[in-house]
């Protein structure tokens, strides 16, 4: 992907990545992306799930959302951030994380209303494969209740960094621990609900 | 904590929370936190490591960067957000995630250079606990070139959804599961870094 004055990295530009598929990758392992804009009273930063259907990452939330308002009318900036270790060195300095980062900037496109069962559909799926084919999807009501908002990723840099810590020469002979603890999240025992009514 | 225009929750009042050690617990819990910030370009959302320490989230960064410059400049938003679990219920409308998820509004005050090194002790420490008094803390030039912010944490909302999915009453007769997968960012097998310069 070609580079803007927004997805260029200033910050250990090695770590830059603008290969496509990463993106992909990064959107379709994370559960949720934070999305900034403005609004009269300054920046917000609010967390959302995600989904993502070829080169378009989609949100959805009350139609009568402030956060969808604004990102269908001004470009926004989104976020999504995997942590996978922590990186322990000998020195503070070079304490750090491995991470996959991914920022996408541009202004939202509403799903139009006939699109958007199908969209939600592939979201639904995403969470928990062929559940949209076992719940009830959703109704007209709730249908219009809900905008769906996609951003197409045209505009976007991933920051990574992955391996051991990289300590100063003279300080690995400091007898300290290093190295990395892998981090991810990880799903726990499903808790059914029993609730009859 | 007193409301604020940009602290008062429009969407699902009812997941609002104003108590001040939540706060707290959520952000000792979380490793990284989302920094919302304005440039000549628009709006940022830049992922980074955090801390606390009595009332103030302290960040930390280059004294070069761009964020850094901003968040001492400017108000900025930070968000942190804890994914619980996944709430899957009968009907689309109704799944969700539980999660808790904090906002915090502020322009950053820069740590003096006599108190970062105390300030960035409590960093490491989080991390891994007692770990500064064991490793090589920053030297001189390594202090120079770091630049820690603190966020007083005055102007704050936390947005927290807990417990099974509420699913519409005629929905709970659809023969589909329903429940809660709990989700928790989890730490694996440590790998040592046993390079040898």
């Amino acid at each position: 992907m070609k580079k803007t004055q927004r997805t260029t990295i200033k910050r250990v530009p090695k770590r830059a990545n603008y290969d496509i598929q990463t993106m992909y990758d990064i959107i379709d392992e994370a559960l949720v992306c934070s999305v900034g804009f403005n609004d009269e009273h300054g920046v917000h930063v609010i967390p959302t799930a995600h989904w993502r259907i070829d080169n378009y990452l989609y949100i959805h939330g009350a139609s009568k959302s402030r956060m969808i308002h604004r990102v269908l009318t001004q470009s926004a900036c989104i976020n999504i951030t995997l942590i996978d270790g922590l990186v322990l060195a000998r020195a503070a300095f070079h304490h750090s994380m491995n991470y996959r980062s991914l920022n996408i900037y541009g202004q939202g496109i509403e799903v139009a209303a006939e699109e958007k069962d199908r969209v939600l559909r592939v979201f639904v799926d995403k969470i928990t494969p062929q559940r949209a084919g076992q719940i009830r999807m959703m109704n007209e009501k709730e249908l219009k209740a809900t905008t769906v908002v996609g951003f197409c990723i045209d505009e976007a840099v991933a920051k990574i960094r992955t391996g051991p810590p990289v300590d100063d020469k003279e300080d690995y002979e400091l007898s300290v621990w290093a190295g990395v603890i892998p981090m991810s999240l990880q799903s726990g025992e499903p808790i059914v609900d029993t609730t009859k009514l």
